[in-house]
């Protein structure tokens, strides 16, 4: 049996869209969709964040948190707090969105480092229990996030193996 | 407590894209999502069965089968059994689809009365035990349907109540 | 200098959509866009015939006729007339569609071979002389079909050559 | 017989994607459109800059120049120098764009104070001769905007009314 890893906490500079900062500590005991993104990715503005916005309006609640989380590594002057605040604006973001803290040294910021993500958009999909079942790189289909999320929502018992992506597509940008 | 009510039994004229034919009865035990449709109706193709192709590609199995039912109101010489035979292969349709039984009088076919469907497209979400637990007429968000056919078949309980829709519309041919 | 042919005479069965049968005969003095199609050809229903829909709208006078041609080379029986003047129905065309004669052998229709296709859909522009200027299988980009549209309605010399299309793609019926 | 109004010149703080500085009296002669955006509105990276790669790809050359204008009216912080250049090529646009010069008081830039702009997109079509022949805030249909643009490559006479939209739709961020 697969012993589930615990999803590592986010390391956010600061939160847009909320009242008090968030953590995946305090959002235990519900199941979170953290959308990685970059406001200049066209990938993430023309699928991922749509899709975000819509599993917000349709299953956020009591049990299901979505989050957004701004990891820039590329392009970092054009993508500061003042242009993500803009952008939040224009498309229309209800949901909390978190800025990825900067590395000391390099290009890719904290969180994205810590989670070995490949690039824009990705996916994160943590349980109830904080642990992490799913990471994504690039497109999931609707219908297969809905799936997904409903099946976390529904899990009560213990232990259970991550699943497995039968549909992951679209263009993102990658990070090398 | 809500006593949720058994669906009706499919009255199919035919089948295509299946070796026997099928019924409610001989799928218990399965979620059943039932696509009903005309070849002709501009919400269907655009909208109604890309999705159902996809629910088929990325979810169907042993717990869920996705069936097809030409519930055709209108334009009855328009669609006969070689016209849809002719759009289920040019539409890439792999799923079985089922054509609803004419009525003796009447335009509306025998299944599409029995469930007092709007019209087209209509899709219908069974459970494992044969309840009705999805009645909806247009188009559904395709997270929600992944939400809702994920839930189904997530049960193993007795009793349930029918899901609310928050999101359904889109263009689909009314029966008045 | 090139010579530029003549368009060949339509060969039409009958006519939906217009009160008198038409032809390229008939249509001289004008611009005529045929947009050569199947019902059951999902290129042609995805982006063809919504083109010739808002070329009609956008356009079409007493100077541009658009013409649908019905050229049925693959599911005869089910894309018989009754079909057919439902699909037009059904899909809001509001232009006159002929329907391309069979041919006494073989199963492509008789205009289909003398104008040398190679399947659905295909566009064939012609010139207020009555001569073809472009002949073109798959999607043409709407910019592009604007712009020559126009370039043939402002014509008014003798003799031109024809032109190149830059960007034609999309999926279509081939016919072997 | 109306006269038409000479467009009048550009007022750009400086240029991206061109060696040279542009303006309208160095592309005399050549057909002009300019579409004037904000690269955080939802209309303009959606529809307008699209079409306009589009338009640039399939017929600038000789005759017809496409040209960007970044009218920044709300959030200037947001779109500075830096990030409109991140845009510019994270969304591959190809055509020389310019940053309309901010005005001493008020919100509104020069170009685009000058020429009444309601808001973006914007699109503006300069005669060979330097005249305005459209102005107009939203989308335009693409077989309308080649349509448009044919006819004024086309014209070598002298006086010509302006041409009148028949479709003009679509999202944009208006200016009030």
């Amino acid at each position: 049996m697969t012993k589930l890893s615990q999803a590592p906490e986010l390391i956010v500079e600061s939160w847009l869209n909320t009242d008090a900062d968030l953590s995946l500590e305090k959002l235990r005991g519900k199941v979170v969709a953290v959308y990685a993104f970059q406001m200049l990715c066209r990938g993430c503005v023309e699928q991922s964040i749509p899709q975000a916005r819509r599993l917000h309006e349709l299953l956020a609640g009591q049990q299901l948190a979505v989050v957004g989380l701004h990891t820039v590594f590329e392009h970092h002057t054009a993508m500061g707090r003042a242009s993500l605040a803009a952008f939040v604006h224009e498309y229309g973001i209800g949901f909390p969105v978190g800025i990825d803290q900067p590395a000391a040294q390099g290009s890719v910021p904290q969180t994205m480092q810590r989670y070995q993500m490949q690039g824009t958009p990705t996916l994160l999909l943590i349980d109830q229990h904080g642990r992490l079942r799913r990471k994504s790189f690039g497109h999931l289909d609707d219908i297969q996030l809905g799936a997904e999320v409903m099946s976390l929502l529904r899990e009560s018992d213990a232990e259970h193996s991550p699943m497995e992506s039968k549909d992951s597509s679209g263009t993102g940008c990658r990070a090398d």
